[in-house]
């Protein structure tokens, strides 16, 4: 109900709404709508209320809530059903709590994570009200070894949320988000399965929107950057989230329907900062130097070796670094 | 401390422990010895106690308790950390509750499960005090793709168990143990993973031991089983569950340390009961019938089609049936 006020306030942002034109509306007591406009106040919204006139949105705040993305939203089912908290551990562990009952597109979002996890168990940094750090719970029937395109995927919506907004980005494949040879986001994907069928899936992302230079710490700086520090300008977190799950449930749905990624690669290929270059393949304690000359149709990295022997490379299997630096 | 008294009772079983001995042992006060003596018997533990001679224990009961199985158990660290509940909703879901920050080896056992789970969300019959309804947590550094092999060394450890009890039985690859053509344990690993690094991995097992027949239903009782109806007798459920733990816990090993699983292999080849036999394979909607003709060292299934055609089954990714009946 508080959603559905707000919503008729969004759309009434030049007028006075009466309590009594709200009331007949929701049939609500004048009252108890009384109570709804000071949570969203509570929440950050400022509301202007005149006697005899009635209630007027001034302005809402920079919270991802659903009441805030949903103007921008035209999925289906991703996104539809959000839990959003102030502050948590990590998305992916309330995510991992949660995902038993739920149903899928379910996301967690939160402003700020006091143990942001990223791949194998490294920290990520998520300061409050500075990025989006969400996890969307997927529950795609197919077999679990087929997991690792979902991160293609994620890392494809990203890349194309990312440039609805202006912005344009490079795919490291398989999980992170590049600019300027510096990480933007990353992307853990987890899940629980049987042998043959997926209980459920994780996509974690972590996307460093308006964080500021000293939010990173020195070693962290040389790796990773945020997009207002690029761009100069603080980003509408909002947008990019929208234009984000809108990209994300795009690709999905033929993925989740008959197993194509074909748009996804497509994304992958044109994006890839990986294709052309010389990269050290990293597989435990061993280390090779090849050149990346393509990503196939079922996602594989294709790397060429020195002595001219080609291979596929399974997702997640092993890790991929530029030659110097990061990239 | 309880265990620790309750081993010192059964190393003395013919005579009577002293009070003042035992505090003397472990450093306790009489009436701290007292208040266990009684936790003991509230457990079911009958036990004389004679002023001025002591304690002396009659009889334990049958329950699945670290303290009931510890004295057959020669494993360094398979279910040297039990978790025991007499009634859980399914020992794996609560397994998956304590998987994150417990122990490789850590293990649920459960005199009841409520809503006990086979493969694909089917239920799994489990009276109070019948079976054995158990799940290990492991933590195997391995690829995600690797942990269906851990399924045949369940298999492979259950069949050597019942063989230290003297009882046969055969191997239904990937995951069911067999006698008399009915199920008699079924085994569902479930893990929790990143794309290339297992979290942790469940695995549950489910054995029929001292079930009646009346605890099947009629549909249930053309397909499953119990040791007590096969062989006629009641059988020692802690002796089995141990045998089960050494074996495990011998075949894990070398799958951990080296990915080595061919002692596994061998029993699974030595006592399968598919090997040889004509068996239908369904994917989904889709059925073909096939002879299957070897176990390879891989641990998949090889199976020759009419056509002439062979194929290697990944474990999990069909299902396998005779061509009449359950086998």
């Amino acid at each position: 109900m508080k959603e559905k006020i707000l919503m008729m306030l969004k759309q009434n942002k030049d007028e006075f709404l009466s309590g009594e034109k709200i009331s007949h509306e929701f049939g609500v007591s004048r009252s108890a709508i009384w109570k709804y406009m000071n949570a969203l106040k509570e929440e950050g919204y400022i509301i202007e209320s005149i006697p005899r006139k009635g209630y007027r949105l001034i302005s809402s705040p920079d919270i991802l809530t659903y009441g805030e993305i949903e103007e921008y939203l035209i999925t289906d089912f991703i996104g539809r059903n959000i839990y959003y908290f102030d502050s948590v551990s990590s998305t992916n562990i309330k995510a991992k709590e949660i995902a038993p009952k739920e149903q899928e597109g379910t996301i967690i979002i939160a402003e700020e994570q006091t143990k942001g996890k990223g791949r194998l168990g490294r920290n990520w940094t998520s300061p409050k009200g500075k990025g989006i750090w969400m996890s969307i719970i997927l529950k795609p029937k197919v077999d679990p070894t087929k997991v690792a395109k979902i991160t293609l995927i994620g890392a494809a919506a990203v890349n194309q949320g990312l440039k609805d907004i202006g912005i344009n980005s490079y795919i490291k494949w398989p999980n992170d988000i590049v600019i300027n040879g510096k990480k933007v986001c990353g992307i853990l994907t987890e899940m629980s399965c049987e042998l043959n069928m997926i209980n459920y899936c994780i996509m974690g992302m972590g996307i460093n929107v308006n964080l500021d230079k000293d939010d990173f710490d020195e070693e962290l700086s040389k790796k990773a950057t945020s997009l207002k520090t690029i761009t100069g300008n603080t980003v509408d977190r909002k947008k990019l989230l929208a234009y984000i799950l809108n990209h994300f449930e795009e690709l999905y749905i033929p993925f989740k329907e008959k197993g194509d990624i074909s748009k996804t690669i497509e994304i992958s290929k044109d994006n890839s900062i990986l294709i052309g270059k010389e990269v050290r393949i990293i597989r435990g304690e061993l280390e090779k130097v090849g050149r990346v000359l393509d990503i196939d149709e079922e996602g594989q990295l294709i790397v060429e070796y020195e002595n001219g022997k080609v291979e596929e490379i399974f997702s997640g299997e092993v890790s991929v670094r530029g030659i110097e630096g990061y990239i």
